[in-house]
Parts: C-alpha cells; sequence; structure tokens
C-alpha cells in the first residue's frame, strides 16, 4: 500500500506508538490506525524530514472503515497557536486540513466532545460531558474530568490535572502536575507553572505560579 | 435481554465506558461487564432520570459466570457518606445492595482488597495487599501503594497519591494530585487540598494544605 | 512446564500482576509473560521466600519467541544501588543476571532505550528517545518525557514527571508527585522530596524540596 500524497504533521515526539487517527480526503472521513516502526526514527530527525520519511515508510494497518473509500491523500497533524502560518501554509498549498491524534492509551469518557487538531499522548483521560477546543495537546497523564470547557490551543503538561466544571480560555498552558480544582475559570493566554495549584480564577494574560497559586507576571500579547 | 428491574446508582459522571461490575441477587453473585451506549446520555440528565433510563437502554454484555443464574433484577450501585439516608431508601425500599463500579482501566494489583460500593475510575491504581474499605471513590489516575490501609467513603481526587503503609481513617477527602508519603497516618473526617503534600500524621477532623502540609483548620463533624 | 532452577528477585509489592519480561541463559534472550496467581502469595511473605515460592508455584505463559528455546534456568530480577552486594552474590554464586521487569500497562515510546534491571509498574511511561540506565525503579504512573536522560539506580515515585529534555544523575530518588521542568539537569545522589518542583539544575548531594524546589540538606555519601 503505497501514500504517495500521504502527509503527516505534528510534534515529532508524539510518532512511534499505535494512534488511533482520524483523517479525510474531501467528503471522506475515515479511521486509521498508525504504527510507527522504530527502524523509521533511528536518531532524532527534524520535523521537515518526518513528513518525507513517514510518506515512503509509515506502516498503515486500515481498519473496517478505512476500506471504504480510496487512501491516495490523507493528512494527519495537529498544532499549537504559534504554528497557525505553517497549518494555514500546509491547508492553502497544499490542500491539508487537521484532524486529531488520539493515543490507543489515552481515554475519551462519555458524553465527551473534541475539535480538529486535538492531541491525545498515552495515559490521557477526558472525563464525561466534557468540550475540549481545537488544536488541543494533552501530555502523558493529564485528565479533564467532568463538564470541563477547555478553549482553543491549550496545552495540559504531563499529570495535569483540570478537575470537574473547569472553564478554560484560548492559548492556556498548563505545566506539568499542575491542578485547577472544581468550577474555577481560567481567562486566555494564561500560563499556568508546573505544579501550581490553582484555586480560584485567574485573570486573562497572567502566569500564575505556587501552591496556592498566586499571579506571577503579566503576559504581553 | 431486559432488564426490567434492573437499577443503577451512582454519580452520573462515571457512567459510559467500559465497567466491570461485581452484582448480587441474594445469593447469586455474579460480574457482567456493561457498556453504556453514547446515545442513552445524550445531555447531562439527572441521576434520577438514569435509573429510569439505564433499566431500558443498557448494553449488557454478560461473561462466564453470567450465565449461571436468572438476571431480572439486578442492581449496581455506591455512594459516599452523605449519600447514606439514599442508600438506606435503596436497600429498604427497593431492596438494592450495593456492589463496586470498577472501570475496565483500573488496576489491582496482588493482595488487594476492597469493600462493597467501591468506585475505581479509569487509570486507578491500587497496590499490593492494601486494604480499600467501603464506598471508597478513586478518581481518574490517582493511585494507592503497597500495604496502605484506606478507611470507609474516603475520596481521592484525580492523580491524587497515597505511597506505601500509609493509613487513613474514614470519611477522608484527598485532593486531586495530592500526595501522602510512605507510612504516614491520617485520622477520620480529614481533609486533605489540592496538591497538599502530607508529610506527617494528621488528626482527625482537620484540613491540611500546603507544601508540606499544615493543620489550615478544624472541621465541624 | 517445570522452572527447577527458574529464580526471581526484586521488590515482593512488584508481583502478582501480568509482567513481559526479558529474560536470558546464555545466548538464548527471549521474552515471556509471567502471571502470578494470587494463591501464590497469600499473606506478605518475604523476599527470600519468594524466590523458593516462586520457583514451584509461579504461573508462566510462554509467547511466541520462548518455544525457539529450552527454559530449565531462567533468571529476573532487578535492583537498586543499595542492593548491589546481594545482586552480586546472586551473579557470582548463581549465575544469574538480570533484566527488566515491565509491567503490562508501562508504555514505552518510540525511540526509548533502557538498560538491564529496570522496573517499570504500572501506568509508567516513558517517552519518545529518553534513556534509561540500568536498575531505575519507576512506580505506579511516573513517566518521563522525551529525549531526557535517566541515570542508573534512579527511583521514580508514584505520579513523579520528568518533563522533555531532563538529565539526571546517578543514584536519584525523585519522591511521588515530584515534577521536574524540561532541560533541567541533576546531579548524583540527589534526593526529590514528594511534591517537589524542580525549577533550576540540582547540584549532586543535595536534597531539595518545595514549590519551587529549594536546597534543604547535603546528603553524605
Amino acid at each position: 500500500m503505497v501514500f504517495n500524497e500521504w502527509v503527516m504533521f505534528g510534534f515529532s515526539h508524539f510518532f512511534g506508538d499505535i494512534y488511533d487517527i482520524i483523517i479525510s480526503r474531501g467528503e471522506i472521513v475515515t479511521r486509521i490506525v498508525v504504527n510507527v516502526p522504530e527502524k523509521v526514527v533511528p536518531g532524532r530527525p527534524r520535523m521537515e524530514e518526518y513528513i518525507k520519511r513517514l510518506a515512503h515508510h509509515i506502516d498503515v494497518v486500515p481498519i473496517e472503515e478505512f476500506k471504504r473509500g480510496p487512501a491516495e491523500k490523507y493528512v494527519i497533524g495537529f498544532t499549537r497557536k504559534a504554528m497557525e502560518p505553517l497549518v494555514d501554509r500546509l491547508k492553502t498549498e497544499h490542500g491539508i486540513s487537521f484532524h486529531t491524534l488520539i493515543h490507543d492509551k489515552a481515554i475519551v469518557q462519555c458524553g465527551a466532545l473534541y475539535r480538529e487538531g486535538v492531541v491525545l499522548d498515552a495515559g490521557v483521560i477526558i472525563g464525561p460531558w466534557s468540550r475540549v477546543g481545537k488544536h488541543v495537546v494533552m501530555s502523558r497523564g493529564s485528565s479533564i474530568g467532568h463538564d470541563a470547557v477547555v478553549g482553543d490551543y491549550a496545552f495540559l503538561g504531563a499529570g495535569a490535572v483540570l478537575c470537574g466544571h473547569v472553564r478554560l480560555g484560548e492559548n492556556v498552558l498548563v505545566g506539568a502536575n499542575a491542578t485547577v480544582i472544581p468550577d474555577v475559570t481560567v481567562g486566555d493566554d494564561v500560563v499556568i507553572a508546573a505544579g501550581a495549584v490553582v484555586t480560584k480564577d485567574v485573570p486573562s494574560g497572567t502566569m500564575v505560579a505556587g501552591v496556592p497559586a498566586q499571579v506571577k507576571k503579566l503576559i504581553k500579547k
């Protein structure tokens, strides 16, 4: 099976395990299981090179739905806000649209929804009825409770916990092992430091840290 | 397969994924695997409605032991201390007894035991030879080390860690991402704040917070 | 199938679940899946007794590769630095060499490597391209990001997170739920307290604690 025009784009370190990926070509939306063999990535190549390499070497195991349509040109990808120009270029120049990259060991519980470009690494859990915006990246073992809302381009570090009913604005970075307790609202363009425990609402454009978290500085846009 | 009198009771947000549930009807104790299809819970219904809905729509896949006995009237449930009156009512008025609700991705290691009404969410790990009391709820990714003892009605928030040989009294709430280091004893009716690191014994009826955790206030019974 | 000379050595509390174990006898290197039935460990026996018991009772389910060679004398084990004398004795007196003990629910991502004697408990994740030294023990749910380097004899407590590009020296203890942010270098013989958030380099022979972590005392060798 040849994927001449198959393109994958994303953080290089997410490749390699088995992912359940939602892809599309025009109207055809389908899912495949991708298993990148280790020999494809012997060193630590740059992202640019990945696209080339993967197009030729990737081991693609189609699942049932996959069999229904042609697969000559597929696109998989994700990004963060800072990468929007590149995303746009890929979209306009190569006709690439971005979909989700969900690790085989990530769990999305009942009623939870996420938008395009979401990346869920191993051990991630999204609780029931939560809503996750586009291009959100969740690292190893991070989790979201029930009825939470996470804005576009959020990044959750490894082990970060958003409790139930938390609301996160756009472009929020949550550091590794940080915690946001239930019902807290966090504004846009916020950085929550690693290990911080957020116990009250956080205004937009701030960086918070500590236990309990305090505003440490303002973030210029 | 019809479950006219089948009743499920619990925190609504635990439904939806696949759980391995231990149920009983009189002398017959058996296990089933329950898979609640998403269409059953399209919105966010109240708990009362769940009981009705699930009785008609739940998708029950019996495993081997299940085949041994009739299954017309089954009960699954769990609760916390504050819900005891409701539990009692269900028991006396409806003949409902409470059993365990264990997520498919929870792990109970060798020699560990737990009592009735325990709820283990996705990613939970109970270490070897630990003892977990009745109606204990463990949220996403929380874990207990080896040889620990957890009293009845404890609630462990997402990512909370109890290390080896920790002893927890009754009705203890452990906040998200909180940590209790090895060999510490925590009394009854204690609240450990999110992200707290408990490094020494905690007296009953107190709330502790911080790194390391300090007593912040007394809790009235 | 009899394993008269089969020997297992390790922390007793790691036994019981299913592990994927790499073993060797001379040139023959193979993998087996070991499932220790609960009845073998009814109480809490000492490690010495384990070796005897396991030799007779362990339930060994061979996988494909296993069928290729004889299996009369296998050795599985792991240790920490303080246990080196015992390791040496087992090596010289019994011809035992040490291999890895990897829980069925641990994840090693693409390009990651580890050396002999590594123990990965349930829920552990090692990120892409990381290097983990010999006899490193990772507890429940601890994780390492991409491109990290972890020296020999490190111990990671439950829920501990090492972010991407972290470098850890030899004989480092990382407490439960502690965090080391990206690109930090930690020296040899360091203790990082539970829940600590390490935001800058840590000199060898120190104990650090707090959020952010500060040097609290020196450790005598």
